[in-house]
């Protein structure tokens, strides 16, 4: 029996006073500077392509130092510039509440009319998403940390237990649907108690997790089985991060074949561009790819019918992947345009043209026990 | 501590043989008419809206009796014959094995080129997903209970121990995310083994359901809370469904204020028009509505900010309820009338306006308390 490297916890209380700490500072800094009768304003590190990179020594893609100057006595800054410090007040609200909402409740509790005028705080939530992102990069906070969480996605089971809001759950004992990952999975929330997994297994498609669960393969081979349904959310994301590195156990994705596919492993290997500023707290530079791969057709002897042509949209999107950084070794090169030259991509359920256990019995123990994945 | 009325379970082997015996009674009786040099056929009853009715008795949307006869001779159905038998036979295979699958994972194990001919079995999921319809109402069997499944979408946490797939699984120790609710919960998959809910709580949104568990209103209030995150998944239906008849409980809805919110409830309640043939198993024409209303506006005095317009297709949406059967009731034209009226929709997470925990501590205690809800 593993014991987790558990760090020690701090508890929500403690972190949500960090927090709130934080958005004090702000404020008070901004009191500050009218006291002073400058121009308040605030540095909102700037969130786009030119000011992203992927940093070889970390291997993420990282956030660089520019940031824009958000001025309250600036015709086209002043709106912004009250919204971030609503949007900090309902946070420090929440903090101070102990409560967690989502970003959608945000938007609502931060919506009024402004008094004497005909201007809304907020028109839609795309403007309160925004500045929530603000929020997050200038205090160093992320949103979780601000209590605000997107939407729940994604399931896992396994040979471990954890502790989840104060409630003990055995992860091996969680029937057919399992345990619904949370939106929020930092360590106040999610602890893990202890553990037998020998690694993780994160599959794309829930259909392929049922399969999996279904044929007891997390218990034959001791594993934790998630899936992000899709792509992972930042929950699932920051619980993967956390398990590698509390359970010193590595990390294996299986993804349909195609570029989405690649992104998704991309996404939990180094972090997103539009996301950089936390690739820190969330990414697994060592995640392992299992697959799909375009090789795996002919050498599992896969059947002409699983074969489905790729679009123009493929094409574009596989050609761009060729050109990023963090894909310029050698096998990712060859990997891509293996994909490329097929002209043909494959979704996991393909392998079920073969036999329904196909990726239980063969498929997965084969690549791991071969050690043929890519990093 | 109410002791549930659990039928006696069939397990799921004896399920799985009445199914398999279904099937081969469809081959035996299709060989049998070769055998006599008769043209082989199936009846499949018509699932469209001039073969939906509503049963005012039931309450129910019920296919009528009118069928396609499918025959083999004859260039406009001989390839649906075939698939249709395709899928049957793969849905014996499940059965035989013990397996469950995707729809996804079923299109891919039926999908080949035909010995011999250009011609594929299959060309996409559309056309599978459409005969195994097929075979659901003509051999009278939920595609459950052929081992398909559709996604997995849902949680749930509550007063109650539950057994999945053999798992004991107590739903007031589920911390933060929930049990997650799987694809199938069929009597052979889930039982209920002791509660102590007075009632399910169904929310429309999965933000709301977080809210309201955060504030552990399942156990002041001692209910099942269920999400479906939108739309209820046939899962989730048939959950709902087994839970007010096994338990003996009633089930409270609480949706958007807007026409797709009353068509989640309409669903849950009697049924849907493309689905009419398994309202029988998923509908609880006793579910009771408890908004968002549009008289919550001035009753809970919302906010102007909480106000959306209604768009066209809305008012078009609304005006086509208002000339279903199932929404004749006096209380019912009002309701959608109001809506119209008002020309506004609204959000459940509108309440958060007033205060973030004001749907847990006012709305709905004094509306459940007051008895102030539609059927």
């Amino acid at each position: 029996m593993a014991s987790p490297k558990t760090p020690k916890h701090q508890t929500r209380e403690e972190r949500a006073r960090k927090t709130v700490a934080k958005i004090r500072k702000l404020a008070a800094d901004t009191v500050e500077t009218v006291r002073r009768q400058d121009n308040p304003a605030i540095d909102i590190p700037i969130r786009a392509l030119s000011n992203v990179s992927f940093n070889e020594e970390t291997r993420l893609i990282q956030l660089g130092d520019r940031a824009q100057h958000r001025e309250f006595f600036n015709v086209s800054m002043a709106k912004k510039f009250m919204q971030t410090f609503l949007v900090a007040s309902a946070c420090k609200d929440l903090l101070e509440s102990g409560k967690t909402t989502s970003i959608r409740d945000l938007f609502y509790m931060t919506k009024h009319t402004i008094k004497g005028a005909r201007e809304n705080t907020f028109d839609d939530q795309t403007e309160s998403d925004i500045i929530i992102e603000d929020l997050e990069v200038s205090l160093d906070a992320l949103r979780e940390e601000l209590h605000l969480f997107a939407a729940k996605r994604g399931s896992m089971v396994g040979p471990l237990t954890i502790v989840d809001a104060g409630d003990t759950i055995d992860l091996s004992h969680m029937g057919s649907g399992g345990w619904s990952i949370p939106s929020i999975t930092e360590e106040e929330i999610i602890q893990f108690k202890k553990s037998e997994a020998q690694y993780i297994l994160l599959v794309e498609k829930e259909a392929v997790w049922h399969r999996l669960n279904e044929d007891k393969f997390w218990k034959k081979h001791k594993c934790a089985l998630v899936t992000g349904n899709g792509q992972a959310t930042r929950g699932v994301r920051r619980l993967l991060q956390r398990m590698t590195r509390e359970l010193g156990i590595p990390l294996y994705v299986l993804v349909d074949n195609d570029p989405w596919g690649l992104y998704i492993y991309s996404v939990i290997k180094q972090g997103s561009i539009s996301l950089a500023y936390e690739s820190m707290r969330m990414a697994v530079p060592d995640a392992r790819f299992l697959g799909l791969r375009s090789r795996d057709f002919k050498r599992f002897k896969l059947s002409d019918d699983v074969r489905i042509d790729l679009e123009k949209e493929d094409e574009t999107r596989a050609k761009q992947m060729l050109a990023y950084p963090w894909f310029k070794a050698k096998h990712w090169q060859e990997e891509i345009s293996d994909l490329l030259k097929c002209g043909f991509k494959m979704e996991i359920e393909a392998l079920s043209n073969k036999d329904i256990s196909f990726v239980t019995d063969v498929y997965i123990p084969e690549k791991i026990g071969k050690g043929d994945w890519l990093t």
